[in-house]
């Protein structure tokens, strides 16, 4: 299967990198082809501007511009370029240092300039559906705290409600399948030993990438949600957590 | 009163840049003191990279690089600049339109660049406390979704859940009083009537800056916690949302 292995770390000798040379290491041992976007190796642009769009003219409306862009096939070569990678891939892996709650801002704008409009969004289809339907999404995230604050109680929030943003607001939204994230904590004091078991707990996600359950949202057409996009109240009842939107969340 | 009015928009007649001048109107005929960060039109670069730390060398740690760039002074200039607005004020203004249900990159590139170790975390203080306590921060959103469809048991969470990372991970991880975020819904189908009816409802959020009450999250040394950083099970009882981290939350 190919893979789309997305990152973003500007020091080439961190854990984030480290694990970066293993996990792709063990992908291909498992037969996959891996294709890379190392961001900061690449000096990816992460702002959106109206020069993504050259035959834009006038007031720039994003979804509008970026959606013209997109059918013409006049967009900037950079982002057509993640595009192209993106749809041949059969899973993303999404890996980042954890910066205040949420991925650096190059991996930010890798989403905001790619997924445009006919692409991200805009299809007619989302949440469990669109575009990139098919396809699976692992996020890997290394983070200064400890695991035991970032879980469910946890002060941080657990590294699902941390993450909505990315694995249902963008990965589900899109048509991917998102996988549990994988935390790698305490990764300001790892030493050589801990990174080497984070290298196998990593490992082991890429052997079940392609089998195992993702994260059960509810799809938007599914039946769960009335015609204003809320919940009916026969679903996951009384629930206001982010949890009410995973079927398979314990409550 | 001082604030600082941080936004992001590649477009100025955008409705983000339409309600910007109308707050930041609205808040001088206030008497306040309105200091901007317009992060398009000062062309800010969000990506943290070692230039930010002239002094360092070696392997790029960014904790550590960043803060003894803070403590010695030897710091990007105009990251500097953006610490010496951030302290001078009393308030945090922050704009944007929602991209993949967070701020665009050139926005979150502005926290991960201005909040560095001493600043922002490393203090010894957080969550309620720290370097930036006495701050208030108020965040204004247009979202292309309607209103019903985020809030809690919309299909895509409510303002607050989406902006988690922001509110809670950043503002009152710093110290700051994270107040109710503003949405402005239906955003790509505005009128001059709803622009207008927006802008009074932005103003009317202005008036009582210094005087509403925040977001009742729990701070770290309150004793809601214990020493894994765990809520009590006394607390919000079996409440797995994050929710529960926010006193005053409807349950």
């Amino acid at each position: 299967m190919e893979i789309l292995w997305l990152s973003a770390h500007p020091e080439p000798a961190s854990l984030t990198a480290h694990l970066r040379r293993e996990g792709i290491r063990a992908a291909r041992a498992l037969g996959h082809t891996v294709t890379e976007s190392d961001l900061y190796a690449m000096g990816w642009d992460p702002v959106v501007t109206a020069a993504d769009y050259p035959d834009h003219t006038g007031r720039l409306l994003v979804a509008d511009a970026s959606h013209q862009a997109l059918a013409t096939g006049r967009i900037a070569p950079e982002v057509h370029a993640e595009q192209e990678k993106l749809l041949r891939a059969d899973a993303l892996v999404v890996q980042f240092p954890l910066w205040w709650y949420g991925p650096p801002a190059i991996l930010k704008g890798w989403f905001d300039r790619v997924l445009v409009k006919g692409l991200g969004y805009g299809t007619g289809e989302r949440y469990g559906a669109g575009a990139l339907a098919g396809k699976r999404a692992l996020t890997v995230v290394t983070a200064g705290a400890r695991g035991t604050s970032m879980a469910p109680r946890g002060i941080h929030g657990s590294l699902t409600q941390i993450l909505w943003p990315l694995l249902h607001g963008t990965y589900f939204y899109t048509g991917m399948a998102a996988l549990e994230p994988l935390l790698v904590p305490s990764a300001d004091r790892i030493d050589a030993e801990h990174a080497g078991r984070a290298a196998e707990r990593l490992a082991s996600r890429l052997a079940t990438l392609f089998t195992e359950t993702p994260l059960a949202y509810r799809s938007e057409t599914g039946g769960d949600y009335d015609d204003d996009l809320v919940l009916h109240p026969h679903v996951a009842p009384g629930d206001v957590g982010l949890e009410a939107h995973d079927a398979g969340a314990r409550r």
